[in-house]
């Protein structure tokens, strides 16, 4: 059923192919008055456009949102957002021997058996070029959050393969090609990127998302807990396999005594909780990590079966990121806006007043 | 606004705080012609029920459940089924201390900021008193799903505090008040729990949830994937921090050749992705993994403010479980149970197939 | 599927049947800090309830309504609020004599066709008694919106078979048992009552909603207007057969130059309109108007046939209104309250503000 | 908020202004295998669009419809459809002088008072060119519902201002421009509409809408009710004031004796209840009448206010319908057939028979 949106009353829609004429969505619920123009959704597109660097797949998409309704004069009027990006690259005769094969670790076999067709050009609508739009999006999103309250949305890469980042210099992330906020580790990432291309194998990534200025109140107990919705957009990201708020699976072995983040008059003393208690923000940083698995469109021949059930060896050509954990940073970003945005909204329809003056002892530091 | 309800099709939505007169819930969605007794859901409620053993909170509550409407002589109906379990053992005295301040690492600091007035009383709402609903709402998912697909919800405890299982024989977890699968630990968590107690301390724990013949094709992309609303479901349990699905966390230092689960005429030759693979079920069993944090309620003092910004010291008293993971293993079963009850609702509303019969090669063993 | 809830914010979800052991509902959504007590909401509960007068059903109930939660010490929190009513005079004996057959005019043929099973003593799910859990949830919207906002919600009797209202004296219409607003009319009320009793048939009805004093501004284009969701929450009302906002089919022969109301520094000229202009309140009065069916439940024999096809001829007995249409007048209002409240919500959450303001020449005048 | 989306499963989002670049939407949740294509969809558009006779708006759009995603090589994927027509003849100019002012009867004033911006260029969003997008939508679930199940889904204009139409031939309706089912009447509605051309007034109408061949069974009591549901998506078309369901307002005058529609072993003998009992199908005819208003703009000079509140002459020019209710019969039909293939979808989600042979002796007939 009806799967292709999220959010409640900033609900994002999409639609839309890797190998269509266009993949496009509707942004229902922007609160009007906010200046919005297409260059600025377009200068988070251009972070996660493919074809940036030698790291990322070949694909040449020029990416350009349109913005075709909801915005009057450069001003949101406060009437549904329709935004289009066409495909220019598309390629088709590159994908039609993989017709009638499922490729290994891709969604060829669940959407076949799921629907009974599929649109296998290039993974068709499981396709993470489907994420643009959602960037798009969330650059509206984060937009408004910074303008109206100072929050700042912001992403990195935390590890990839083994390579692990020691430090956080947030000035940093945009510099580089990795999003990697330590420099004193691109020497390897570009190492290991060039052996891994050599191998025609690919790697998985954690990113990391860091919500500041979130203003206290955020998040509606029980189900639509600010976490468990943080969680289900995350996980909504093509290749996402595990989400951490806070400290994450440390607490397993935490104590108690540990993990209760204490206060005092000047604020909270550590930020073990990632910025939610009970489902709702605390006004500490919201930190938020995910777990990217590797991609499975590799040129290492691997075992399959085709739609007779029979076994064919597969050999995925295509052009294709190494770690496509790298430009997920950006599409974390987004959607962590996005829910912050939608919570923004639900709380204050109760005539909540928002509050974003909690002082948080405990922020990550960019030392 | 609204957050008290899960689920699309087969919804679920309670109310209660821990010291009123009764929690409740409503189940709207479940098909007609399912055969339901209140003796039913008491099972799995039993299991969740405080007061069980000396490793969980003193708090005694018969938990005892009535069905108010939806069941006929015995059946289903179709219509909504109204849910109601009253609090008899409320002991509201033990919590008029606490009323001023807030209690560090507890949602006291984040629901009086966001609603302005808090029932302080054991929690209130944010306790964790509001999961026996959740437990009685997924056992007709349970019961539904394995009467009409086989399938099998089964959780245990992986992991308490440095405490790791080593192996799962399914047929040990219910014998033992650990929902521990492996019983050369018992002795060992046996004895943490105990120096715990005494030191007045508290501990995290990973709960491990699967799900056996699973239907392929459940999930809709591209926000309400399976793995998603999962994470959702897992995240809107009450002290989670962390998800993972599949391999999780594990992915990130996985080589793409590693991860990919290859499939042979036989089925699927591995099962790293935990049966999800582009967000929707591929038939092979449905693995997830949570993170419990441990509890702040613990009688070593803590540093806290009470409602005037000034300095207490805050010890918690009251009944209080030193592993809240442990009884987290039935309400994870149940919170995995009703969104895939909805998700088998919502494929099947396109007039698809539920189809249960693929092989599953890597299905997790019980040797 | 799930379809026993209304509203998107301010959210009301309910169980039960007519014969069950209680019917309740969850009230999610309502801000924090407004008073509530359950004998606030007994008034309109008392209003609805049957057995107040000849003309209505002779069942009697308490109707006595429990709030289970949410309210703390007399006041919101915020959180779900659990309603409860508990079934106590149910006389399941007077139905066993419909279990086989189909009541012409009622639900049990399309209940029985869709579920494959009814529980048919008094109705059950489909049951008008449902709706007592409508009139105590829309009090607690009324409220709201009085005490916050000075709106005022009532509704009058217009029409009972061919005796129509000529005056609305808003002040009577408490006075009479037939929620009549024109004194004159009693006589011709009761006389034609007491006729249809003899003759053991019923009638239809027309019923008036007013809202006043209602701000500029509530309803979401496109779908999600204000007048669309209260045709859905008026239609949603037992034996509602159709729904007029402002002047309703009388404007099938207007003339644009007559039904456009025009506009002065003091405000609108007019209110053909009902109050809603492009699905957005305007400030006037919200002018709605319903139809209610005669009951099929008479003393007069019908046709029918019984599940297994074969012609019956059904004589139905028990205890019923002869004009259904009379108790409706605190349905129409809650459900009014609803649909006004969860728009109320709606409007806020995008910081818009509430204005209420508006000059209303036009506003219904009680002279 | 977020009010842009009709429907729970078969769900349709719309975005777009009257003179911006485009408008369009995304269905979600049409079924896989079903064959869809442009020149399908365009049909219907056709009926609808303007320019078509001299009773109708003199713009001229070609109204486009491209089908963007979600159908491969002609067979609909399972995933969501995006649909787009770009606005062609848009004559910004003339709109520049109602800038400042207000046009009564429009939603001018109230989208300025809600949102503090309007794009007022032929009423941005509330122009009634966004139902293109539903025609198109409702095209796709006529199709379905007509592929699948044989259902019939057909309007008819039933009135224009005082000529009402006296016989229903069925395929007389789209032989006139007026999809007038009665040519006795054609001379008649000539006349009166050259009339009204010259006086420069505008005039309402009644629009009667059938479903045949609808199963039993659809529609999800209580709130979701198929009744309540059309209710909803009628009164959300621009211009409708009211809606009936079967005999509709004609009830209040009847006895139950009357009305309820008596069931024999061959089917239901008449069709009172307009093919709804307790909010669920019935299998027999579903017979809508909605009501609409006379278009405001007109050349007959009105009185209004500007946006400070001083008072204006209003003269509306621009190019409209003198009966807006004309072209409003594809519309309904389109929301009709998707109020419908949103419940067929709901019903078959709880494992519920889709059952279509009810006889249906009272079913409308063309003589």
């Amino acid at each position: 059923m009806a799967g292709n949106s999220i959010g409640q009353l900033f609900r994002v829609t999409t639609f839309g192919e890797s190998h269509g004429p266009a993949i496009g969505g509707i942004v229902d619920g922007c609160p009007p008055g906010l200046h919005i123009s297409a260059d600025e959704l377009q200068q988070d597109l251009d972070r996660r456009k493919p074809g940036t660097s030698r790291y990322t797949t070949a694909r040449r998409e020029a990416d350009e949102v349109k913005i075709l309704s909801g915005v009057f004069e450069g001003i949101s009027t406060g009437c549904s957002i329709g935004l289009l990006i066409e495909n220019t690259d598309q390629r088709s005769q590159d994908y039609s021997k993989i017709k009638d094969v499922f490729r290994p670790g891709h969604a060829d076999y669940t959407y076949w058996h799921k629907f009974g067709i599929r649109d296998y050009r290039g993974g068709g609508r499981s396709s993470a070029r489907e994420t643009a739009i959602r960037v798009a999006a969330g650059a509206i999103a984060k937009k408004y959050l910074k303008e109206k309250f100072g929050m700042e949305i912001r992403g990195y890469l935390a590890q990839l393969g083994p390579v692990a980042m020691d430090k956080v210099h947030w000035n940093e992330v945009n510099n580089n090609p990795f999003f990697c906020p330590d420099p004193t580790k691109l020497d390897a990432l570009d190492a290991y990127m060039r052996d891994l291309k050599k191998e025609g194998d690919s790697v998985g990534a954690r990113v990391n998302v860091v919500a500041s200025k979130v203003p206290v109140g955020l998040g509606e107990p029980v189900f639509d807990r600010l976490d468990a919705d943080i969680a289900h957009a995350m996980m909504s990201i093509n290749a996402v396999k595990a989400v951490e708020i806070g400290d994450g699976f440390a607490v397993v072995e935490q104590k108690g005594s540990t993990h209760r983040d204490e206060l005092t008059p000047q604020g909270f003393s550590a930020n073990h909780a990632g910025g939610v208690l009970g489902g709702i923000s605390s006004g500490q940083d919201i930190r938020v990590s995910i777990a990217l698995k590797p991609t499975s469109s590799i040129s290492i021949p691997g075992k399959s079966i085709n739609l007779d059930g029979e076994p064919v060896d597969m050999l995925t050509k295509g052009r294709h990121d190494p770690c496509v954990g790298i430009r997920a940073v950006p599409i974390a970003e987004a959607m962590l806006a996005i829910v912050l945005m939608d919570h923004l909204l639900r709380h204050r329809a109760q005539n909540l007043d928002v509050v974003c003056n909690t002082p948080d002892i405990a922020r990550l530091q960019d030392e």
